[in-house]
């Protein structure tokens, strides 16, 4: 077990489940925060904003400031930010997204944005997914906040934000820029938001599929708990093993 | 040149070019109707119902009887009637495909339909989206008309209902049964609905990705037309050849 300088923490299945939170978690990122060990939330999920987040978390006894929340939403606007290409988009997706872009003077543009941004859109309409091929195909680059392809809803499992990403492909031949886990591209982020070293920071997560395979293609230290999607089982027949496997953050010494 | 004693045309690009008819196809299907050689309309068009076809080629000075007609609609319909399987369907798509699912006694239902039946929709929401994956995954029988990725219209390309699918597809990890060319299944019921055998039908179209492949899937001769999507050019370096490549129907001697 290393002592790492900072922590990159999902949120649903690692620190809460159902909007309940795991007592080991909370008491875990009491502790971090009280050492002055720098952590940030790392979340694929695009519909929300960071303030929402950190509100949320610190409802339920989790310090979180704003500026420790990286979403998807986040990223994307970030990674528009890093590009010399036209600062508008058009928009697929929900307030979390659209605010978010028009805080970093992205503009709403449908005819010849420099982007087409997809996250999830529980609003989508056949008109969206046209606007964003047709600007797809006029030249815009295709960003897509997760690949996500289901949404955990009390229903069952509904379309994640990947299934209408894999619609736009499907119409334009174009793969979008996975912006979320697994890609390594808000990993990368949240190491420079974090401002240490990738060798100095660890991921933990639930979900061997984004949360640990974003670490391991970022080239970050990963420790997988068992308390979400993947089971400890699940994980140990994978062929790239995660940094380490732990049953919950109680395990963890700080 | 053989003779043959029955004809299927594909419709856009054969027939008739954005509504304007080919002179030469008015002329070969009056002759084909002069002749009493049976003919068939085959069309991946879910849309529009065989009664409306009809009368837009009558229109046109292209004789056809709405029994002349088989659309990708139409085709679901029947192959939903051979199966014995709860005959109701979720529906998505527009009022070609819910009036002839309707008439073939197919009810609809949300909860837990025998089929999910995918064709074109224009009025596509996500919450049509999610009762289609919900219902799959309840372990309804996923159709879909057609895979045509995209749809040509006044604007440029825009999603056809192949793009549709692959979000049903991408959520839920289920392939759907397709109805339409380049798959069989149409051209076989076009065989039944005709009364001929296979070896005396043949198969004409313009487009070699959809048209062609369906009569060589079917194991029906096929006459590729130079008046539509894939060039005689483009054709010519396919591994599989259509059986006869002309310029237009005014080559083809009955």
């Amino acid at each position: 077990m290393r002592k790492y300088k900072g922590y990159l923490l999902d949120l649903d299945g690692t620190v809460y489940k159902g909007g309940k939170p795991f007592p080991e978690a909370v008491e875990f990122v009491q502790t971090l925060n009280k050492l002055s060990i720098p952590y940030l939330f790392v979340t694929n999920n695009s519909t929300t904003s960071p303030g929402n987040v950190a509100a949320r978390l610190t409802k339920l006894g989790i310090p979180c400031e704003n500026s420790q929340v990286l979403t998807s939403s986040l990223a994307a606007a970030s990674y528009i930010k890093e590009r010399s290409v036209k600062q508008s988009a058009y928009i697929i997706g929900e307030e979390g997204l659209k605010e978010i872009l028009e805080k970093h003077d992205i503009r709403e543009e449908e005819e010849e944005p420099g982007f087409v941004v997809v996250g999830l859109d529980r609003s989508l309409t056949y008109k969206k997914l046209e606007k964003a091929c047709l600007a797809i195909r006029a030249g815009a680059h295709f960003l897509s906040t997760n690949q996500d392809a289901v949404l955990p809803t009390e229903q069952g499992l509904s379309p994640g934000n990947g299934a209408i990403s894999a619609a736009i492909t499907t119409a334009t031949g174009k793969n979008p820029v996975f912006i979320g886990k697994p890609e390594s591209i808000m990993i990368e982020q949240a190491q420079k938001k974090i401002n240490l070293e990738k060798e100095e920071i660890v991921l933990i997560g639930d979900n061997y599929d984004t949360d640990i395979l974003a670490g391991i293609r970022a080239g970050v230290d990963t420790i997988h708990v068992n308390t979400g999607v993947t089971t400890t089982k699940e994980v140990s027949d994978k062929e790239i093993q995660p940094t380490y496997k732990i049953s919950s953050l109680s395990e963890w010494l700080l």
